[in-house]
């Protein structure tokens, strides 16, 4: 059953494994007339990156992306947009004395489970190699979105429990953990670094936001933005919990604490005073920042010796080599920010449907206030 | 765009609105040969049912369902599955008065950014009553499960900092708030009643478990398990946040913690020592009790006098009346149960597309051994 | 599998037995905003219905239609529309003797070879009543097509070689064959009289017209606007052909003979000077009518002895008793129409999101034009 | 919209441009453990490749297929297959002169009024170099099909009046139009020397055929058989008309001489006496040869000077330059296969959800008839 692409009007499909000849994707669906180039996506790759820094895997890859259609003079012209990065510095022989183990925390057992057969070179289509695809699609979605003004970021919100005490979008991308506090920023590199040393892993959470999200996004029952959102995050690997708005925090609440009051803003727009609801009501946007949490596990490839079994089930030791990530986080950041930008984009198209008479554009309405 | 269908292979799809002529739902692609009656999907909806007991809301409804279509003889046919519920006691004049403004916390403003219209009459379509539709196709589900072994049962395991200590799955039905802690749920009654007094309502966890799923259930990549369970647990309504396995607690965990080592079982299958990850690796199965636990905020319809704006954007004061939960946690069990029985009974079909030469099925494996 | 919807914006999705309690269909998608009530569904079902002349079944069932959902003060609401007829003159002891035989040209054997079981009583979910649920769910996608200028009919063109001479618009509704030439009209209501009483059917060719349709409707690749209509029409019943424009004539043409010549209209806009093209080039609408051709077998249900076997494969001498059509055409005609409404209404929508830069809509058109 | 994907379970996603960098495909939910290598997509390419012969285009493409992942140690592992074809002999300037002209009987005009903008060099997405990915989708669908015993075979059944009068199967790929009667090829490829010398292009009709097709594939609705069926060759360029089994000739025919009656073979299986049916009854195969009929129009391009406009709806003269094929039947015989192969693929493994208890699979039936 295909289980590889994302979205219902914006679809990504993405393929590849980790050590095969290239990983890659298909965006079909993208309206026609976007500016685009690969300027743009690789941007975004460069931040996914693994190598960037000592809190990262050491796997050295230019993960260079290549648009091999869709595009003609600058603009997409509504065809599919196919995107390309060949692999390069794979090392497979890494990975010979452990194919017939199943590696702790990892999918080796359950793909086998599923499939009877599995490319155990890096992980396969496992490897958070995968993800390139994801934010390469998502680098489309991130342009789509502007042009009606939404803009999406996201940070090292706790790794532990360290916690940003301050957001400071600014500092987000100066420091190797993406956490928007400098200070803490400091506090986590030291902590990944001790957790490095003694062969460990560690997690954390990622925040990511979209401001500018029009109002009326979302279907209201299956495909509720908060569901397809909730489904984006947790489709990515090593996610554990996902949060929306106060999230778990609203078990402590009441509702006259938890009800966000509406008021007229100075523009004339409807708006909430508060924002608890996290951008989102019914499961349709109310025009408020949107917020999500999610929870990333420690990466389950750690170089200490750990317990399992084989293929037959045979007691086994296991030490996982390879060039593995004490966290994910800082990488989680541009993921996650992809896979936000992807659901939004899908339904700033779906909503183009709702009405019989179709609400103005943003472009109408720039146009009318000329 | 339609958003009111869930599934791939086994696929739900509801309609209806609160104070409509009926709401109901079609099931599509649930194999033939499957014993089925009203009875079995009757006993669900009774558990999902308003008016149950002083910590739910008043509304009087039998809800009682009819099977249209896709039975013959007492089996499934393979033909869609049509079910209705009749409306009976909708009290639309209770909307009256507030059809103009918007409800803190209620979808009404987004439904007007979105469709222009409304059926403002009882919360029209996200009213609670369209989850009839979901529990009388995870009713379904449960059914199609049960035959490969799967059952699914949950629970209010919070109410605000009230936690169940113990895990008694008898005694889930014998209280109200389907707490499997007789003890805590007679502190919760409590609680529930002193919010109703001082018009205020209340958030909690439920949780909810998979046993015998089998190994191999999940793609990998877009639609892993974890990620089609978080989009239907995000689908119901007043939901924040959704965990599995260790959830949001993996954020301070190390690798060496976190990671459940790989054992072999007492009947030769393999199997892992610990259950931190909550019966899913990679978006796969793994054959341990898969566990989700999600958060509800406290119903957003309080009688307590609240601020609001009108259509027009006016400043308003709004008092919300009508028969309304202190707290949804007991009727939301059988939703969730629902959602994720929804959600394996759809991977448990598209499993079998996964080799070229199928693996045995259950039943084939039960010829095996005798 | 599901397979019981059609379309992916405007979505049907059709469920019910000849012989169950009741047959329907939902609308999933259908724009917020269009004015709908019962009356003009009905005057659909109606032109669908049995019993209507003596060239048609003589079951008698009034299939009157309730809509249970998705409508609010006379307009649809942008939630699912329920449509229900419940069945009233199901006389399954027809079928009591036959229940074990496979009828020669009627989906017994496939059903059972596909499912194991099969709700024999009147064909099941094979019955002509499935496609209640389509004219339903046409009536509606004909009123969203209303709202741009799109104009829908068809016709029964030919019964074997008797052919219209004439297209004579305002004749179809006129005489009980839909015949748009009076004269052949009446002679092939003689030759299905004849037919009937030699206990034998006859086939034909229907054809389906769309006027006003805009340019730009259809996707270029799989989803051409003639591949979404081959499988509308081919999905009905008893249809072994379809052709659109020159159809299988242009095997004979060569293409100086068969490209139709771009020309301004007088009213500034592009056309073809000819149309055998039928209205689509590249798989995209020109604005051109759309024209298609169906062939329509033979009812297979006669009266005269046939020979066939049992469930066993035992030889069997069979008489189909019943109350059936000698042809079908006259009740092809509206269930052809709605399946090209559904197409087009399909594309409609799905044409909203094809550029960034949305295209004016007709009704901003007109504003314009003001 | 996304509108370059085909199937629900076997599912081809295709894309490029004629003058882009490169055209390729993604095979999403292939089941794993297929034996697969390059050999044979390179093979069926090869029968679709232009340049093969004086009947086709002179365009030069070695048209070499790369698989870029899905495959480990030569066999399938349910990953989704990447496949790309570099182009390397793309003459844009032959374009150069008429980009703002609308070619009669192309799709120049209806693209820009879906998308506004358009890729003009050598047809864009519309190129027949679009089938390509079709044509290595559907090589793997081929030999999943085979290993239950499917086999695949198209030819040139009609050239104009010209009609194969033997339908030998080891003569096609013998000759270059790839008729089955040797004797009416030589007379089919006099007449295709004749047309290019006088500038034109002649239509025809091809014949496709599976053999093998175990009973029970196909839903009895919307996506019946011969639906998809109809889609998918729909989707193929230059399609006007698409027939099974008698296909128009039923429109003469009294249901007397149109039903097939049932039999037992002498393997005990049930089967039908004659196949006018071809191979589909109810949306559902029967077991017996599938059977469709395509007729292609004249290849729209052709060297004469025509009649046309330009983007402003200007007069204008055309003379389409470039390698243009005068007849598309040879070429199309390898993409009729790899469509119908498509669709077979898909329901074969849709079939697999069919019941609750999963029918014996073909290679369990041979292991127990060891």
């Amino acid at each position: 059953m295909p289980g590889n692409s994302f979205g219902h009007t914006f679809r990504l499909t993405t393929w590849g494994e980790s050590h095969g000849v290239a990983v890659g994707c298909t965006v079909d669906g993208c309206p026609a007339g976007l500016e685009l180039n690969e300027a743009a996506i690789q941007h975004e790759l460069d931040r996914r990156r693994v190598g960037q820094s000592k809190v990262s895997s050491q796997r050295k890859e230019p993960d260079t992306v290549q648009i091999l259609s869709g595009i003609f003079e600058g603009r997409t012209t509504g065809t599919p947009i196919s995107m390309v990065v060949f692999n390069s510095d794979a090392k497979s022989s890494h990975y010979d004395n452990i194919k017939h183990l199943y590696r702790p925390g990892h999918a080796d057992y359950t793909w086998d489970a599923k499939y009877g057969v599995r490319d155990w070179r890096g992980g396969g289509r496992s490897s958070a190699r995968e993800t390139i695809g994801r934010v390469a699609g998502g680098a489309i979605a991130k342009l789509l979105l502007a042009t009606v003004g939404v803009h999406i970021f996201g940070y090292t919100l706790a790794l532990g429990d360290l916690y940003a005490r301050v957001i400071d979008e600014d500092e987000i991308e100066r420091n190797i953990m993406r956490c928007p506090d400098a200070e803490v920023a400091a506090e986590m590199i030291e902590r990944v670094e001790a957790a490095r040393r003694s062969l460990d892993s560690l997690g954390g959470i990622v925040e990511v936001r979209a401001r500018g999200v029009p109002a009326g996004l979302g279907e209201p029952v299956f495909d509720k933005l908060q569901a397809d959102i909730g489904k984006a995050m947790f489709s990515i690997p090593a996610i554990k919990g996902v949060e929306m708005g106060e999230g778990f925090a609203v078990a402590n609440l009441r509702g006259s604490q938890n009800n966000d009051p509406f008021v007229r803003r100075t523009d004339g727009s409807i708006g909430t005073v508060t924002n608890r609801h996290g951008g989102i009501l019914g499961g349709i946007s109310t025009g408020e920042e949107i917020i999500v949490r999610l929870a990333a596990k420690p990466p389950a490839s750690i170089a200490q010796s750990q317990e399992t079994v084989d293929q037959q089930g045979n007691p086994a030791t296991i030490e996982v080599k390879g060039r593995h990530d004490p966290t994910v986080l800082p990488r989680l950041v541009p993921i996650a920010e992809a896979m936000l930008a992807l659901v939004l984009a899908d339904h700033l198209l779906r909503q183009r449907t709702a009405r019989v008479q179709m609400p103005p554009t943003h472009a109408d309405r720039e146009k009318l206030e000329l």
